[in-house]
């Protein structure tokens, strides 16, 4: 034999239906078997996805498990290399891998390394394996590594020291801004250290908060890297062994993405697979004439189609007019349904209701919440209606210091911005245009100054720092966990710095009743940045 | 010396105000004193409270502990066990006990079994230990163990290899129905089987949706129950070892609670706690006439006093006379603030400004739930102009099938009843009648046959099963993680348990925006049971 082939089958799972899973691999077995492939590699916890959270404990999942390698069972002339759930007869749980041929299992690895910080729970879920698995085929020597586990450098070194030649890594590493070529960047040093060819299968796809972004690859134990698979995109690649040269062969790399296109293109997927895999007939949306609204109604486009996306404006006193022109100028380019719906005669019958309990009290933020949820209201009513899902618009600015409306502009099912900050809102909505002949975002959205637009004149930075300040403090506070008197230390100035983290802490309770929306940050509200509601930490040091 | 006396204090951090924790561990080791105890207990991680999620991992804290110590250290003349965050020089961060004397610290013990299940995570943020502490005082020896370190048998027998006499055990261990006896009955067991007495000091008091229900007890080694605190209350507690009986002075124990006052007390002591430390004036809430409202009117008032409570009632054309009757009645009888609220022209505004959107379609509950958010906004309002908190009033019966709308009924900051299912809603209404003179809870409130009045002639029972029925399935589903077709074989008609799963895992969604609430069960949703939202799993097997 002169070479073999091994393809990767970066794979999207649908989370909990392992029918639907195991057709679907099969499907790509089948694919990879008329390629001339000798193995095809699945990512981490194939069949039943990841993370499946308290569905790993369901007691069914046993019986399930074993449904799906029978059926994997009947494929002939192909290993199969997958994950699954291993539960053992002394009631251990493993994060395992199978390697299958024909039928016959001939083996099984458990996964060593749980994490169980950030977004991982798997101590929740797992015990940890103690043993490696080795198998030769092909006259070749290959390893078994689950995710964090070539992330241990003590781990690979043990396996290294058994002579192995190839390493299979199946994994489910979740998407963050740069991760995709820090992984490459950093396992290139990795195989070189260590002599090893690392071929590395990534799940892909959307899953609530979570995004996959595959950008699966191969990389030869001289830190050469020989294919690596795009980014966002479910699809077989295929590696070949050279014998003779004792790597595989270099084929061209899906090309990079700036970072701009790579949040892009995650959200897009996200916002996809939430709507489609919940089964909505599609979506609807606020839209304001700014620019938050303006970006997401752009993403739910260029996820799900024109045809299937709903915008309403729904102005009040205090919309302006070129909200409402260019509101409508987009959904124009945009090619969406669109409606308004005036707020008015709402809201003036939540005031005089509330008149005679008011009494004299001044006005305050309590009117301008009246308006967010009389809009929030609105666009309930349409979509229990008429089937579509609520895109909430928010982002993380203003999620993370609560400047949004609970009930109001904060309802919905998916918050496609929410964990974008709006520095990068803005420039994100810059690199939409820019892909398109004509730009989907009117210009004046972009360049006029951001407005709630809840009083008169309101803009935001009458009540918040400029959004470049913001988003400094905000990111030291939240992704760099620095103190208080840090991010003095670093040059803003004090009375700002308190203000904000104040807001930070003081508005859990809003964050934890938002809707769940696609993490592309290191520390993403919710599943990853874990605070209780009620405490008495003061920031200072 | 012929004997000597322990402090047990039970105590209710605040959690993350270091500060403030380390004051009341210092007034109540003064206090200690004063009665002559020559050691005190308190619970686990007493300085910074239990569980305080990721602050554990904020930077600042080693600098916060080692302040606290130097408050503590200034303690003479007795011997102080408390609980910490122990950084160590190498970086690893353990759920450790101090042992303290005139400023000096005799020894320090890291926990070593550490949950990771059911609602805890304390792998996310601690090391194991691998140590046992023993230390000799008045010529007693005594170990110390933290909370889960007790439920592990080899852990205890360890310890009582190495001949300790007095074990003093460190808890945050959260409250459920049965809990506190439960331990006791357990324990009891382990003291005589490894000849150990055991001084049990727990947290008490509400965090977020978790309550600490303290029920500290001594157990001599006989498994005779030498002392047992009341439960859902803070104070110091005494127990008297005899040197010349080699026992603990058995005294009178706090009365055991009926299931339904144990319930009732852990949900007041929750409210009181979720609204006093989150620094809200008072609550308010919408009260039906229906006996969810009222039940939390009654728990709200014991918690915080009726002059903090506010009552409305917002009537619509589905109102029947007797809710409002029985709404006025029982705001009357419980001395809260009440007013009436119409909502016709408010549903009429949203209906008009919907009409051209809707054409044509049939009514359906589009129009149930405009009833449910234009209250939900007026109570919002509310809250936002005055400052009080909302409570929410659904139950679990209905959280779980989405017999709810979302930004309707479900807004507030505490759904006090969130964890209680319809039929335990039913028996606590007719316990809290049972304990004052006149009932607080109109009859006719109990006796009705539940309707969300939100169309002619609603019952509950039109769209779910009765719910004695309902609840047997959701708990069989829920608690016992039961498979549909386990469920249908106790009995259940095929068809309504199909119907219930159905609706259980279709609205996970709407759980998940929900607020949270207090925890009373084996399987509350959130913390402890954690779905994807997106996911394929059929229920079947």
């Amino acid at each position: 034999m002169k070479s073999f082939k091994i393809a990767l089958a970066q794979f999207s799972p649908f989370i909990g239906d392992l029918d639907s899973n195991v057709q679907k691999m099969i499907e790509q077995a089948n694919e990879a078997k008329k390629q001339n492939a000798e193995i095809i590699v699945f990512p981490e916890l194939s069949i039943v996805g990841y993370p499946a959270e308290d569905l790993f404990l369901r007691p069914s999942l046993a019986k399930r498990t074993a449904q799906a390698f029978e059926k994997l069972a009947a494929i002939k002339d192909i290993v199969l290399v997958f994950g699954f759930v291993n539960l053992t007869e002394d009631g251990q749980r493993y994060n395992a891998a199978a390697v299958m041929k024909d039928g016959q299992v001939l083996g099984i690895y458990n996964k060593q390394n749980l994490p169980n910080y950030s977004v991982f729970d798997e101590k929740r879920y797992f015990n940890e394996g103690h043993q490696h698995l080795v198998f030769e085929y092909l006259g070749h020597k290959f390893g078994v590594l689950i995710c964090e586990d070539v992330w241990s450098l003590n781990t690979v070194q043990q396996l290294a020291q058994l002579n192995v030649e190839s390493v299979l890594v199946l994994n489910a590493s979740p998407y963050e801004v740069g991760k995709p070529q820090h992984r490459i960047v950093t396992l290139k040093e990795l195989a070189k250290q260590l002599n090893l060819h690392l071929v590395y299968v990534n799940q892909v796809g959307g899953q609530d908060d979570l995004i996959f972004d595959g950008t699966s690859f191969v990389i030869n134990q001289s830190g050469e890297v020989a294919l690596q698979a795009p980014s966002f995109t479910e699809d077989l690649y295929f590696a070949e062994y050279q014998v003779e040269n004792k790597s595989y062969q270099v084929v061209e790399s899906a090309p990079a993405l700036s970072t701009m296109a790579e949040i892009y293109q995650g959200l897009v997927l996200a916002t996809r697979d939430y709507v489609q895999r919940s089964g909505f007939p599609g979506v609807i949306l606020g839209l304001s004439g700014g620019i938050d609204s303006a970006l997401t109604l752009a993403i739910a486009v260029d996820a799900i189609g024109a045809d299937k996306v709903q915008a309403v404006m729904m102005p009040y006193t205090y919309t302006s007019q070129i909200s409402v022109e260019d509101a409508t100028e987009q959904a124009k380019r945009m090619g969406v349904t669109f409606g308004i719906a005036e707020i008015h005669p709402i809201v003036n019958s939540f005031m005089q209701t509330l008149y005679p309990f008011f009494g004299n009290s001044p006005a305050d933020a309590t009117e301008e919440n009246l308006q967010a949820r009389a809009r929030g209201t609105l666009l309930m009513g349409l979509s229990n209606k008429f089937g579509n899902l609520v895109l909430s618009t928010g982002n993380k600015s203003e999620l993370s210091v609560g400047y949004c409306t609970l009930y109001g502009d904060m309802v919905g099912g998916f918050a496609v911005l929410k964990d974008v900050y709006k520095t990068i809102v803005f420039e994100l909505a810059k690199y939409r245009n820019s892909i398109s002949e004509t730009p989907v975002i009117p210009e004046r959205v972009i360049t006029r100054p951001p407005s709630a637009e809840l009083r008169p004149d309101q803009k935001d930075q009458d009540s918040l720092p400029a959004y470049d300040i913001l988003d400094g403090i905000l990111y030291a506070y939240i992704e760099e966990e620095q103190s208080q008197e840090d991010i003095i230390a670093k040059g803003f100035e004090r009375e700002v710095v308190e203000k904000v983290i104040r807001l930070v802490d003081r508005n859990e309770y809003k964050r934890r009743q938002g809707s769940i929306g696609p993490r592309i940050s290191s520390r993403a509200f919710s599943r990853e940045r874990r605070y209780p509601i009620v405490n008495g930490w003061k920031p200072g040091v």
